[in-house]
């Protein structure tokens, strides 16, 4: 298992802007964001000889290469759902350290007003496999329809049975916009809230408010990842991947899992902990910033628990307040406002805000953060990584 | 680059029955032959860590591991296209050596008459990425939109530079039938054919015939990759990866490449070629049966020169006769009857032969085989495979 400890660092990363319309095409958009962070590394596109795409991005791995000019790809592959940003660095760094790539580049761009959304309410039968179909044959007729409805009833069963409150959730979101408020380069730059306009905002599916979830925008975002050894000599201090790790256990769904004794759990998360933790060796209080999937604030809390930077039934109480979990707080979160209070591009963002935590230039910068954990995939099969100097 | 070689070995497979209606769900023929080839390996459903499938599998991961009972996966993705047999062969190996898992199953099921096909003249617009959408408007409005059509470009400008004639190709379906009709498991058991009966099936796509082309059958595979400290306690004799990897370069389409200077040529199965050999440290001529992509008998010669078996130019030449590429021939070919000559499941069983014939189990056993190669993928992103004892 430690296999790829310390085998493969993040080098360079970058993020395209982010906006409601792009006026772009994903493959564009793709293109350009790969060029900035092959720049951002000091490396050029015939320095890659490997992709790794989330399977419902837009543009396949040969529109990629034969934009770009990449003429000599040795390793390329997917992963699908919400655990994917941290899964494809696994992904990626699985390859670096058995030698298969030296250099990988994972991208993923949406265009929310493009034909291919990632979560439509229905989704097409071509867009879903054939197992996923049969399983909305078991909740549609029941009116659960979205990821929405089917998070908001695990939601609910977790308020039930520890007391957690609107309230305490609603310090997610705003510590969220508070970090996104000092990001120049996010959608909800200068716009922080109060806890007042949280729960002032409307109920989308009760116990969800809208400012419990994400909203789809436009962007793009890449990494690229090599070996520590080529990382000595690019243009930026790597990122170092110290454990990584992805989970699905036996009751899994691909968002939500009914199917188990507690659905009001995260086993997966929980088991990605378990493992990257034990990878890196270290443990939760070493870590100095985490970037969580915040699409749901509510899941931010099950996730704080997983992760053991709580205890079980205490992660809503943990983020009441805010100051436990903003900057100069016990584990500062989604520090230049994730999902919730940069943008939404399914968790990518998560990941280049760890790296530039540990290059000391975040606009929420952790003074002299050495561990950065990602944790990508709350509800379904997740992943995890912990990235260090 | 040699971080995979020897570090990861097929202990385990399974082919359900080939069928032109198998009457069941993708998700049972997956579950059956996982459950089959695990059987096979001496294995139980909750050794598997891993799963890798191809991306446009009718079954999730997580659909097999709830309908299964896997309890705890640490590495799961996709491959896509054509290549995708020996592309999640690497791509088990790479977890597997790099320690993300200890026991991947890689598995894909097929079933005609359900909704999902992998390669419907015109896919429906969800079905496709947006990438491959706007190659398609490049191409349908001449008349362009079957994979036949566009192999048969390529054949025919082939055939233009290197005086290659269907006489020629016809040996290749020749063979395959004259191995598939020795395997009562495939679908053409007893019914080889002649040259003369090659020459007389119909045009498809000039100068594709009938007889040149796979035909669509319902089926499902399973392989079980483990490390080779595992494999030893194992039923069967371990089939080692000696060589594995896969390559896409600067013009690879999906299918087929129309962007480069040469169009006659599989340039992805060349570098594969020269990667697999160096890896394995072994040359062609050490391999004792090979495995080739038949989907289209006329791409069998271009494989066995790129794959440095004959000369640029000799493969249709190498192939008349049938001499050379059938048992007791200079290098095998498709020994259980392949695509052609076995039945079509993407690939997958050309893997399991190359297993087969590594155990000697083969109904077209090469006698002491001890090198057993597969190719998959041709045309489009390419990989291969060398299996050793």
């Amino acid at each position: 298992m430690d296999g790829i400890k310390d085998k493969a660092a993040i080098v360079g990363v970058a993020l395209s802007e982010f906006s409601a319309d792009s006026g772009k095409t994903e493959l564009r958009m793709s293109c350009e964001v790969i060029k900035a962070a092959l720049d951002d590394a000091g490396l050029v596109v015939t320095d890659v000889d490997g992709l790794v795409k989330q399977s419902e991005d837009a543009s396949d791995e040969h529109a990629i290469t034969s934009s770009m000019g990449m003429g000599n790809l040795t390793y390329f592959g997917e992963v699908k759902w919400g655990a994917a940003p941290c899964a494809m660095v696994l992904r990626s760094a699985v390859a670096v350290a058995a030698g298969s790539a030296k250099c990988v580049v994972v991208y993923r761009a949406v265009n929310g007003s493009s034909k291919l959304r990632m979560i439509p309410s229905m989704k097409t039968s071509g867009q879903m496999s054939t197992s996923d179909l049969l399983q909305w044959t078991f909740h549609s007729p029941y009116g659960l329809m979205t990821e929405t409805g089917s998070v908001a009833m695990l939601v609910r069963r977790y308020m039930h049975e520890t007391d957690a409150k609107a309230e305490q959730f609603g310090w997610v979101t705003t510590v969220c916009r508070e970090n996104g408020a000092r990001n120049p380069e996010g959608l909800y730059y200068e716009q922080s809230i109060t806890l007042e306009d949280y729960l002032a905002s409307r109920i989308v599916v009760d116990p969800l408010r809208e400012l419990d979830c994400y909203k789809e925008s436009d962007c793009a975002a890449a990494f690229v990842i090599t070996t520590p050894e080529m990382a000595k000599d690019l243009k930026q201090p790597p990122a170092v991947i110290r454990g990584c790790a992805q989970s699905m256990v036996g009751e899994t769904e691909r968002m939500n899992s009914y199917y188990r004794p507690d659905i009001a759990r995260l086993p997966e998360v929980g088991r990605v902990a378990e493992r990257m933790f034990r990878m890196a060796g270290v443990r939760p209080q070493d870590i100095d910033v985490a970037q969580l999937d915040d699409a749901y604030a509510p899941l931010v809390p099950l996730q704080l628990e997983e992760l053991g930077f709580c205890g079980r039934g205490e992660g809503a109480a943990y983020c009441e307040g805010g100051d436990r979990i903003r900057l100069g707080g016990e584990i500062p979160l989604n520090t230049s406002g994730g999902s919730l209070g940069e943008g939404h591009i399914h968790g990518m963002n998560h990941v280049v805000e760890a790296v530039r935590q540990i290059r000391g230039t975040s606009t929420g910068q952790v003074k002299g953060a050495e561990l950065a954990l990602v944790a990508t995939g709350a509800g379904g099969p997740a992943a995890g990584l912990i990235l260090g100097r």
